[in-house]
């Protein structure tokens, strides 16, 4: 018997007439002789709408409280979604994290599974019942509900195939899969058969949304292969796994684009032992996510250091930085959020060298300046001007043989 | 130390607002030095939209899984009220009925309480903490979530009173109290300082929707006193206690009126045993809520039957009654659903003959035809027309002394 494990998120599950559209393909899936697990997120706006009634009712929320109102949403679509299957004749059963055993550690809002225990499911599955199971939770080593973080779903799902030995793991969303680059910026976006996890580990901590980079690494380091695909055309998607590219394979998976940040600059900073630690520890005490950080080699004793965060944490991060650069000494701080960031994404470029070479020169070319370089083995990113963004995008993208049509897909694993 | 259980309903906590109000209210009674015990309903219509997703996805929905919906509108608002109870500087915890240990049978959706473990409250109220249980739900003897039936929040309530030992209880509710008869239709009600364990649970089978008929019939077994009172005007409201009436106070405690019932009635029925089994067994069955039965003495070996329930269970009723009719050789079978049940309450009927004559006197005076009569130890109920039924209440309110200001009021336990 082959084990599937599917999951829907939100904008999959988001009214009734989804829940049905899903529950159809839950029940084909089953009738075709599969073992099936489900796993879902809260319906649409569920969550958004809990967090803000808790902003409504109090300044500051403890995170078990937090934990006991969120994994409401996720319960709700899970009976729901048992109760459709009931309708078509299939027999299933819903699970909270909790009784499917989920064991995290006590980290409320963001707890890290621990051990998927799963012995209901694995009855139930044996009666030849669906399992359907609320994502997004566990219950701590002491007994309390915990949540595992904002797209935690993908997660579950990942843990749970992995701890059942499940033969594939189908992440449906909204998109049909991951793309070359985001189609609304590049029209001539086309979507990839297969990423490796790297790739894919790379694009989500570039911006891309399609899945959480915690469910990625999740994935990668216990090697479940993700099939990420549209809950909406049900056609086949991208498949996420450590299947190494081929010489045929590009170089380049990707252009990954990211609207989302903000830029400071420290400038004249003394250049000595501890000054970068005096900068962004208070940063981190104060959870302002840092994403990119660069500093140049020092001039006259002296040097500049720029680095990135959210929009939203900018005017936190300003205060904190002009504080610290005051007591150590810097000249001046100055930000800016008219910025993007894009990055270039593929397992390629560990043996192609010169990628970045080529990506300055299109950018020149196309007139675009530069404010911060980043790399990493397989990923160049930078930050430009936010008008330039697109422009660059789809010269990157022409660039760097995205657009062709060149048939590279990898055969999907089939559907029983 | 004082221990006080306070249980919201539905309106009480429909809104963030509401919560902020429910919220004070707690944080006082915690800082007048009592332990606290809060139990709440779902949020205003949370539980009827939930029903109205189900309805929308499956046609038919089973007990488990409308628990494992149903659970989550209470589980919300615990952890609200928490939040805002921790923002009022009061250190509080939430808790689901299962966390409580509240172990109930197997019977979803109308689940009985076989015990009520408590350590997990017990220890948080040892800690100082203010505990908020979400009401109406417990954990089966084979580990699955359960729900004890509508309005089951007060037996939430009233069993954690008696399991902890607490000194009082308090059911806020959006009425300030149990009254006479009701405002909208008697504008002289007034509202009554104590009433009856008894009195309140022939209100609650004559119609009362103040408490769910379970929740007082579990009080009273347990001598649980209950305080209903306003989470809107916060004044004192209606003590529900085993104090049985003195001299002093009236005959009867309320005139109950209820407009939801439809009358059949089963014409020439054959007067031999057996026959109200062969009709009232498969209505049962049908899960048809029979309320009143009134069979008439035969005459000529024929008899009479009429008998009423909830008006949206009058088709069905009627098409039952109909096959058996025919069955047992009955004339034929007449419905209603114009009709009125109208009840008089009052302990002091033991011990005061010629009520009902008295009720019949004044409906005769108001021209009032009674269509069915039935009567307990401390109730006579009527079935009258509907167009009669305001007349008939406020002639009978007036008649039996309730419309006086005589004041009976009893002490209510003291707020600490």
């Amino acid at each position: 018997m082959t084990l599937i494990v599917q999951k829907y998120g939100g904008t999959s599950v988001a009214d009734p007439d989804r829940i049905h559209a899903v529950a159809d393909n839950v029940a084909i899936t089953k009738k075709r002789g599969n073992d099936v697990i489900v796993v879902v997120s809260a319906m649409g706006k569920a969550t958004d709408n809990l967090i803000s009634l808790a902003d409504q009712v109090a300044k500051k929320q403890s995170g078990r409280e937090m934990d006991m109102l969120l994994t409401t949403g996720e319960r709700q679509t899970a009976a729901l979604l048992t109760m459709a299957l009931a309708d078509r004749g299939i027999d299933a059963i819903s699970y909270t994290g909790s009784q499917v055993g989920i064991i995290t550690d006590t980290a409320h809002r963001k707890a890290k599974i621990i051990e998927v225990k799963g012995d209901r499911v694995r009855n139930s599955l044996a009666e030849g019942k669906v399992c359907v199971i609320a994502g997004f939770q566990g219950v701590s080593t002491d007994k309390e509900v915990t949540t595992m973080g904002r797209g935690a779903s993908d997660l579950t799902a990942s843990a749970l195939a992995q701890a059942m030995g499940a033969d594939s793991c189908e992440i449906y969303t909204d998109v049909t899969g991951v793309f070359t680059a985001d189609p609304r910026i590049v029209p001539q976006a086309r979507k990839l058969a297969k990423v490796h996890f790297d790739e894919m580990l790379e694009m989500a901590g570039a911006g891309s949304k399609v899945l959480a980079m915690r469910s990625v690494e999740f994935a990668r380091n216990h090697d479940v292969p993700l099939h990420v695909r549209s809950a909406f055309t049900w056609e086949p998607g991208t498949l996420v796994s450590n299947e190494e590219p081929s010489v045929e394979d590009p170089i380049i998976s990707g252009v990954v684009t990211d609207m989302t940040e903000a830029k400071v600059t420290v400038l004249g900073v003394p250049d000595k032992p501890g000054i970068s630690a005096a900068l962004f520890e208070p940063l981190a005490a104060a959870n302002v996510n840092v994403d990119m950080i660069v500093q140049n080699t020092s001039t006259e004793g002296r040097t500049d250091i720029s680095f990135t965060m959210p929009m939203a944490d900018l005017d936190e991060a300003t205060s904190i930085v002009q504080q610290v650069a005051a007591e150590i000494g810097a000249e001046t701080v100055t930000h800016d959020n008219d910025i993007a960031k894009l990055s270039l994404v593929g397992a390629g470029m560990k043996s192609s060298p010169g990628i970045a070479a080529k990506m300055f020169r299109v950018l020149a070319d196309e007139d675009v300046n530069i404010q911060m370089i980043s790399t990493s083995t397989i990923r160049v990113s930078i930050i430009i001007p936010a008008g330039d963004m697109e422009r660059a995008a789809r010269a990157l993208h022409t660039a760097f043989d995205l657009d062709s049509g060149a048939d590279y897909s990898a055969p999907l694993p089939t559907r029983k």
